[in-house]
Order: C-alpha cells, then structure tokens, then sequence
C-alpha cells in the first residue's frame, strides 16, 4: 500500500473548467494560412474573403439557341406584318454564345421562320431580351465566399469559375496523441491477462480527423516519468496541441500532472463531470496540452468538452453544436450533486413524442457510445430524473434517422441484432434500435408509450399459455401479438460439463456456482415456473441472487472462471463455446399496440422476420424454429 | 440555319423518370466489399454485420483502486467489530487490474487501514462489487456494428478493443466525370470571348467526395462525335458510374445522346424539371451513365436528383435527406405546370417564424448557389406561391446555422459584405444573410416580418432628411436606426470619361446609353431628386428603362460595351476600374424594430460596425465617412 496515489479533491464545475482553459490558451489557437489548390479545398475553411477575378458572364451572352439582332431593326414586327432580317442583319448563336455591337437582343429559333429572303420575324424584339449581361451572376471584384467559411462542392466550382485556382484556407491543427500505460498493448499483440488493448487513440485520431485537424497517433508510453516527459516536451514543440491519455486519474502510476507541472503549468486538474473527472488541463511551450482519462466514455466526454471546442477556434469551423431534443426518459436516472453527467441514451419516436432509454452508465462502457444517439445531461445542480420526465438530449444521431427508427423495448434476443442488421440493407433509412430490460420490463415500456414492440417470452404459470394472458391482462387498448421464434432454452455449462449438470435438479448443488437473469426477465420465470414444478427451493441454489442484464452476459460470466451453470437460449452458449443442456422450448414474441401495425418501419420489420433470409440466418443459429413468424394475432 | 437540333419534347416528371431509371438499372448497383484497417475505416460503409473476437474487460477486472479480497473472509466486519486482513488474504489492485480466484470483490482504498497487522476493514464486502465482470462491455461473438453502418470515431475504438483489426467496407464508386463542348476552356487557360470556364466536373468531382465516392475528372473533350464515343465506351469498363457534362440540351452540338444510344440505351431523356430539363439516363455496357445540362444550378440539380440516388444506393449510405423546415416566402414565385421547379432561397429565422427569400432563378446563376441556404420546391402541379404563403423548404445548410443568421433584406452596399465576412470570424456561430431588393422593398420586408434590418437610403423631398420620415410614416411599431454609413453616391462612367459627362445634366445627351436602378432603390430616388431640382424630363434619358438590382450590376455594365453611365457608389466603380463623378453624399443606415434591437447577433452586427477594423476597411474601399455609425437613433 506504499504506491503514491494524486489527488484531486477540488474539481470544479465543467463550464467554469472550460472557460478558464480556454481563457489562458486563447491567445495560442490562431492558425496559419495555407494556400491550396481550389480544386483540393474540400470541406477546408476560408483564411479571409475570396473575391471574383473574372465576371460570370465573361461577355453579354446568348440565353437561347436562335438568332441575334439589333432591336430596332425588328421594330414594327406583327403577325400581319412581318419584318425580313437579310443575312447581313443577324447572326445564329447558341446558348452562351457572345452577341455583339451592333446586335443588343435575340430571337428564340422557335419564333422565327427562314424564307428565301431572309428569316421573317413577326413581333420586335425589346433590346438586351435573352441576353445575359456580363456579369449577371458574377461581378469582378464581388466578395464569392466570406472568410471562415467551409468549403463546399458548389463553392469550388464558383471559384474556378471567377478565375480563382488557389486560395488561402486555414491550416490544419496538428494534434500530437500520446497513449500512455505499462499495461497497455497494441490491437493485433499477444493478449496477456491484465493488458489493455489501446483503442482510445485511435478514437481520438479519427474524432480530430472529424474536426478538421491532423491527429498524429504516436505508439503507447510506458508508466516512465523521464519518458513522458521527453516526449511531450517534443512534440510541444512540433505540434499545434498535445493529447496525453489515461494516467490522468488518482491511480498509482500516474505521472502525467507531475509531468505537466514539471514542464509547464496546469491550469485545471480534476473536473466535475462523470465520466471524465480526472481531466488534466495545461500548457507547454505555449501549446495547449491535454491530459485525458483512461476509460472510453471519460475519454469520449473528455474530448467532446475539452479538446473539440479549441480544435473548433483553431480550425476556425463554425459548425453549430450538435442538434438538441426534448425526450421522455424512459427510465429513473439518478444522479450526484457533485457533478455534471453525462447518460449515454437511445432515442426514437414513438407516436408524436420522443422516448430516451438510458444505456449502461459506466465509464469503461465503450459500446454505449457506439449504441446511444445522444447524451442526457444532468447538470450538477439535479439529483437526477424520474421515469417519464421530459429531459433535454444532445443528439448525435441525425434526427431523421430517429425519427425512422423502429423502437423495440424487453428480452433480448440474438434475433434483434439480426433484424437491426438487415433493417438498413432492405429497407433505406430504416432502422432498428433495441434495449434490453426483460419481458416485463417491456411490457411496462409499451404500457408508458416508450416504445412500438416488447419483445417478450412469459409463461403464464396457470394457463402454461405463453405471452397472450399477459398482455390481456395488462392493457387496456387494442393490442397485437406479432408472433417471433420458438426457441430452446437450456443450462449453459461449461465445455464438457464438467460438474456432470444433467438438468434442473443439479442446480442446488452447492459446488454448482450459478448466475441467473434480473427479475421479470422470461429466463427467470422459466426457472421460477421449473423450479415450483420441481417442489426446488431457489434459496438453494448457490449464486441465484448474482443477476446479469443478457444471455450473453449469462455465457460469458459461464465462460470465465466466475460461474458454472446459468440458462440462456442455444445461440448464447455457442457463442461462448458452451455446451448447452436442454429445458424447454418457449415462444419468442413481439407485444405491440394495434394502431402501430400500420406504420412503415413496423411493417418492414414484419417483412423481415417472414422473409426466407431471416429463416437462413435462424438455422445458422439453431435452437429456433420460426413457422409462425410475422403472423399477427390480435388479443 | 442549318445546323441540327436535338428535340426532347416530350419530358417526363421528376419522380417518373427516377423511378424509371432507378427500375432499369437496379441490378447494376451492387458493391463488392473490400478489406481495408480498421484505422483507415472512418466515414467507410460497413458491407455486412461485424461481431467481437474479444470480450471486454477481457477479464475479471478491479473498478476501483484498492485491495482485492474474498468476499467470505470479510463477512462479519462491522465499525464495532473490524475484521482484519492478513497479508495473504488480500492484494492491492488499481483500477483494471484483473482479479484472480479466490479473490472475488474489491475494497476501496479510501475504506481501509493499514495497521501493523494487517488491513483493517469494516464493512463486509458483496460477492463481486466493484468489479467489472468479463465482457460486461462487450461479450466476443456480440454484434458491435449492424451492416451498412457509416463508421464514425467511437465505433474505431470500440472495434479495436473487441479485436477487429481489419473489416470489410462497400467498396467506394468510382465515377468517370467527362466535360464536353469546343468552347470549353480549363481554369487557368488564357481566355478569349465565347470561352467559358469548365468548372461543373470540378462542382461534381466533389459532390461524388461528399456523397462516398471517387470522382475521376477527365480534360473537356471536344465537340466530334468520335472522341465522345471512344472516351464514354473505355470510361463504361473501367468505372461504376459516367457522368457527362453539358452536351445534353437541344443545342446545335448535342452529340451525347446520339452517342449514347449508339453505345447502350438511354432510358429517359429530357425531364420535367427547371432548372435541369435536359438530363438523360442512359445504360452502356451495364454501366449506369448520366448526361447533365452545361448551367451550372441546372447541373447541380440534375446530380441531386439523379445521381446522388444512385451513389446513395451503390454506396449503402443511408444518409437521411436533407431537413425540411416550413417557411414563409417573401416574394412572390410564378411558376409553370410544365415543370417542378427548384427556386433557391436564403432563408432565416424572424421572431418565431423562418423566412425563405428566393434568389436569382436562371439555371446560369451559380452563385445562387453559393447564396443559397436551401431549395424552395415548386410542384410541377402548381402555379406558384403568393409572398407570405408558407412553403417546405429543403434545407442544406444547418439549421442551428439558419437561427443564427442575421436576416438584412433591403439596399445592397459592399459593406454588407465586409460585415458578412466579419461576423463569423469576430463572433462564433453567427452569420450575416443579405438580400437586395432596394429601400423600399426592404421596408416591405421588415414591415411584413421576414427580415431583422433593412438598409435603406431614402432621400425625403419634402425635408431633404435621409431615412428617418420614411420609417415613421410606414411603421405603427417602435422602431429604430442604427446608424451605417455616409457614402458618396456619383455618376460612373467608363475610364477616361470618353464622353465627357460632368453631371446629371449631361444624361440628357441622347448618345449616353444610362442603366438606372430598379424603382424602390435609393439610388434612383436621389436621381429622381436630382432631376426634379434640375428640372430634367427623365424619359429624355437613353436607358432610364433598363434597371440592374445592384451598384456592381450597374458597374458592370458600365465597364462593357453596352452602356455608358449608370449612377452608383464609388466604391463599385473602383472595384470596375471606372472614373466617378460625385454627385451627393447620403446617409446609408438600417431600420430595425426595437425589440430586435436586443438580439445577440444585432448586437454583434452593431459592435462590428463601431469596430476600427470597420473603419479601417472603409477607408480602403474610398468614399465613406462613418462618425456615426453603431449609433441607435429612435424613431
């Protein structure tokens, strides 16, 4: 217990955190100017106003295909009586043609006729008629793009056509990105229990890539004062900011504020967010160098708070923020009046009003940033939100993908996954999102309007009737049965079942170290309706209150030295390498109110689970049989 | 007259012909996959699912720093009765460490002591608190990314520390870009009357960018049927999709579709579209290729509507279209039932309600484009919108962006332009839009509520005031002037003044070819003034008739062959390289509703004209005094 730990204990608030930083650096984020060829000036930002070498027309020029001629030679033209231009008085010209002293205007081929005189007219012609004058859409010397001002593929094809070939843009940021850690290893090296594969970087990289800088990703650093310090201290000097990740925590190997102080001086250390407290903000050799944590999501929120607002003053972008919304949380979120936080949420829109489902809330959780759409911010001052309450979302998801997004809300089932990743393929901009919180859970979604679908399998322990007594019981509307798979449910053990786990009855053998699904999830109450059957008492059952949210989490926690037995579906325990003892088929079904069946996403998603490719992908699975699905069965 | 001319008469509507295209050359738009790094991927199509090789944790993992222990040896430990540790019972952990059997929870280092010994706990701990169980995050075989997933920076991450080094992604199109036309010239070429600048590949070359794509832009090839045929036929191998430029209208030198049904197919020629009728959709070698129009929004367009579709599907980006707001219209719009049209809009937000001010509608008017911040759609099954009707706009600028834009409708003067530069550079996220209609019709605009200012310089001749009468007489609410500039109004004429005018009496002169202003601009209220107090009969004037919209309009035409005098600023005659005649100085300022008078960007657009960096590019540009100016004067 001898290792040094920081600490950190005064944190202070995000906003204030961000202001201060960005008041000392402020001077340090002005970027050079580039000069580039225009025709590689895509999405690259104007140093200052660009103006119009040439006007656009270059000359007076021809809007028609037909004839130019002098207006007052066609004075007097009517039908009854007609004007003849001799050869010498017109001349043919084409769409963008020039038209020429002594010509001032043009006759449509359309209106005239050829004779063996000449061409007959019959109206005038009002001077400059189809002529477009010089300059009509660019006038030389015309301010074409203000400064600031991204580049577009319109904008580029303007500029070449008022003369411009190069054009002086705002350099790139250079962002330096150091990861940091003796335990950290490389994607693609030899995995070692308790080393960390380095993927933080590589999100960083490609989020400065996103902003309009150059991110330079530089192998990771071991836990080495000396180290680190040598090579920030470089790369301050040759990039416009440096990014030092993880050993920014209160952990025991954490140089990386000593480092900072030592070479340089930190403005703030600690801020109160979660995740990311453990925020390093500095300043070396006039660059702004940032010390964020280890976790993905710290990282994640980390960047997006800190990094991306000075990319935004030296890139000179002026994207707007990201677009905000007004959603019902579908669950309560609570939260600490010692920080900001950040909850990673799914959202859709169900009826006329948008739902947000939070997702897992730890900072390591790396996939609920790929899952969520947007973030709930609690801010400080809140303890946190009841289920149903409007929140604020920071969407990062296009709304309108939200918008098409079909929400489904209950079991899980590797099914979801398969649908949500045909849904796209098939169908254009349609999409799927699922969360998973057990059958009832659902069913309670469905009742609070947060979702179109409940997954669910419930055995009604009196009638032995699956799904159909359940949903009767608990709505008051017209509701529909969509009718999903029939899947085998069984004991997962380990390969080879090594404790000999024949069926039910082993389970309350005390060297059995079972792991067993949250309460209302259908698994559980299969156990539950077996254990009665069997006259078992599930207090004995070793491991029966440890709970997991999925199968999966089920096969994995099997897989791993940490459980011998729990139940799941066939899919899960062959994913995990498991052998798999069978207890029951049960019914795998879709609760959905009546006056949904009708929208486009809910049809599309009946299309598909009819459809004989979603059958295919069943058989690769095995453990399903799937004769009913998509029929739809009103209760 | 002999020359021969394409027809297409008989077009079809917009919707039809894509559907139609779409139909025939559905089978042509698949992508293969191609394997590239994960590091590489950002903005990539996902081909098909992707799963995890690894969980993570990848193992049983600390969540906090402390000590790991078993959960048993510390049952029983209370503040009264503390349990101690001996050294064998437990080790010191930080956050991510794995943790081995028999140790199955984690104490927090902040709730422990360390004493002689051992370490003193007390509290007993849970079976597995604080620690992260393997894959809590991610379970190996989970799907991580659905197919046709456009990656972004967090889903790197979260790829590389699931294993997945390498993934496959949907090949990028390649497309075959050819410009066409003898009269074609490249940037930078010397350029001669009827030239005209190639410019729309470079326009597509980077829409293709922004769409996932590879655009290979080709030299302009000539008008000679052979070159096009053998060029189209070899770029039909090698490439996914074609596009040719301009050799598609009804023109003399069409030869494009004549090539193209020798070649292949052409499925639709000719659409019912404005600006963008002559498009044609043609196959050649199973190879989808597309003709668009010369103009350059008429191309635009036609990429929009029919190759963009196209890219989308080979590209299996399920980008949602573009946002649609609804919005009122401040002038009116005529528009034909022969067509759909696409009239380009700038568009703000008023008080509550968005405004949407069309542009210059010729097909030739690029930098309609440029100005534009979305499309105002006309059906083809209408005949037009009534000013102040609400119409759907297609945006494609941010909305965010569109809010915070400050919306000047009225006279033009350059130093909107220079504001406009300045306001993104000086404030963050703030934007000037400017739309010029003249004086009064700004007045209209800012009385019907469709814009926040409007530049006026109205001569009253009754009191000989600038400004201030007019807005009292129009206006019931409060309002106010925020004071702009003095600028010297005169008579431009071309350099050396040929014909020796020395005033506005000399416009009399039957031989001075005048271009006036539109009715309503302040310009030609002063000359109207000026000719009173003169005595002048303005029908006496050659060219009182022919009205431009703005000073550098004039200039322009001015500095060409087809007219002599025009009045106007100095500064447009500067920037045209004309000799000016002072006729009067006028006061130039912006009216504005007292309650905008608070709004943040107002008050941006206010401190920008007070600013020395102003007065400094003034004094540049010649011709104004500006003591006053940033001053609010209450009608």
């Amino acid at each position: 217990m001898s290792k040094k730990r920081n600490l950190y204990l005064n944190t202070i608030p995000v906003d204030e955190a961000r202001e201060k930083y960005l008041k000392a650096v402020s001077e340090l984020l002005t970027m050079p100017a580039e000069r580039i060829p225009v025709t590689e000036s895509l999405g690259r930002v104007t140093m200052s106003a660009v103006y119009a070498r040439y006007s656009s027309p270059l000359f007076n020029a021809s809007a028609m295909d037909g004839i130019a001629v002098s207006a007052k030679d066609t004075e007097g033209a009517t039908e009854t009586s007609p004007v003849i231009l001799q050869e010498n008085m017109y001349t043919v010209v084409d769409t963008g043609d020039p038209v020429h002293n002594p010509y001032d205007a043009v006759i449509m081929a359309e209106d005239i006729v050829e004779t063996d005189d000449g061409v007959r007219i019959t109206s005038s012609a009002a001077p400059w008629q189809h002529i477009r004058p010089i300059g009509e859409d660019i006038v030389a010397g015309e301010m074409i793009l203000p400064g600031s001002h991204k580049i577009r593929a319109i904008d580029i094809g303007v500029l070449l056509s008022a003369g411009i070939l190069e054009i002086d843009v705002v350099k790139k940021p250079d962002v330096a990105i150091f990861p940091t850690g003796t335990e950290i290893i490389e994607p693609g090296e030899e995995i070692k229990e308790g080393s960390i594969l380095e993927s933080n970087s590589r999100m960083f990289e490609n989020m400065v890539t996103t902003m309009g800088g150059n991110g330079h990703r530089f192998p990771p650093i071991k836990d080495d004062y000396d180290e680190i310090l040598s090579k920030v201290s470089d790369a301050a000097d040759k990039y416009d900011m440096v990014i030092i990740n993880a050993g920014s925590s209160a952990g025991t190997e954490d140089y990386t504020v000593h480092v900072l102080r030592e070479l340089g001086e930190v403005i703030v250390h600690g801020v109160a967010i979660k995740p990311g407290k453990p925020v390093i903000l500095a300043m070396v050799k006039n660059k702004p160098v940032i010390g964020l944590p280890g976790y993905p999501v710290s990282a994640y929120i980390g960047f997006e708070n800190f990094v991306a607002p000075l990319l935004s003053i030296m890139g000179r972008r002026n994207e707007a923020v990201n677009e905000q919304i007004e959603a019902h949380i579908s669950k309560r979120i609570v939260s600490s009046l010692k920080h900001k936080e950040y909850v990673r949420v799914k959202v859709g829109k169900v009826g006329d009003k948008f739902v947000a489902a939070p997702l897992a809330r730890g900072a390591g959780a790396a996939m609920s940033l790929v899952r969520a759409d947007g973030f709930c911010v609690i801010e400080q001052s809140s303890e946190g939100v009841e289920a149903g309450e409007k929140v604020k979302i920071e969407l990062y998801r296009n709304k309108n993908e939200v918008e098409n997004t079909i929400v489904i809300i209950g079991s899980h089932d590797l099914i979801l996954d398969i649908t949500a990743d045909m849904m796209p393929g098939k169908y254009n901009n349609m999409f799927v999102s699922s969360t998973h919180v057990g059958s009832m859970g659902g069913l309670m979604s469905l009742k609070r309007g947060e979702a179109h679908m409940a997954p669910i399998h419930l055995l009604d322990e009196e009638t032995g009737q699956y799904n159909v007594p359940y949903v009767k019981r608990l709505f008051k509307e017209p509701m529909a049965i969509i009718k999903g798979v029939n899947r085998i449910q069984g004991i997962m053990v380990k390969k080879g079942n090594p404790l000999g786990i024949k069926g039910i009855e082993d389970l309350e053998n005390p060297d059995v170290r079972y792991v067993n699904r949250q309460r209302g999830a259908g698994t559980r109450v299969l156990l539950d309706y077996k254990l009665k059957q069997l006259g078992m008492d599930s207090e004995k059952i070793n491991g029966y209150d440890r709970e997991m949210a999925t199968h999966m989490a089920v096969a994995a926690a099997v897989a791993s030295e940490s459980a011998d037995a729990g139940m799941g579906v066939l899919s899960a325990a062959r994913a995990m390498g498991l052998d798999f003892i069978e207890v029951a088929y049960e019914e795998y079904d879709f609760a959905a109110p009546v006056r949904f069946l009708e929208l486009p996403h809910i049809k599309a998603f009946t299309d598909i689970i009819k459809s004989p490719e979603f059958k295919k992908e069943l058989d690769r699975l095995g453990g399903y049989t799937s004769d009913a699905s998509g029929r739809i069965v009103l209760v």
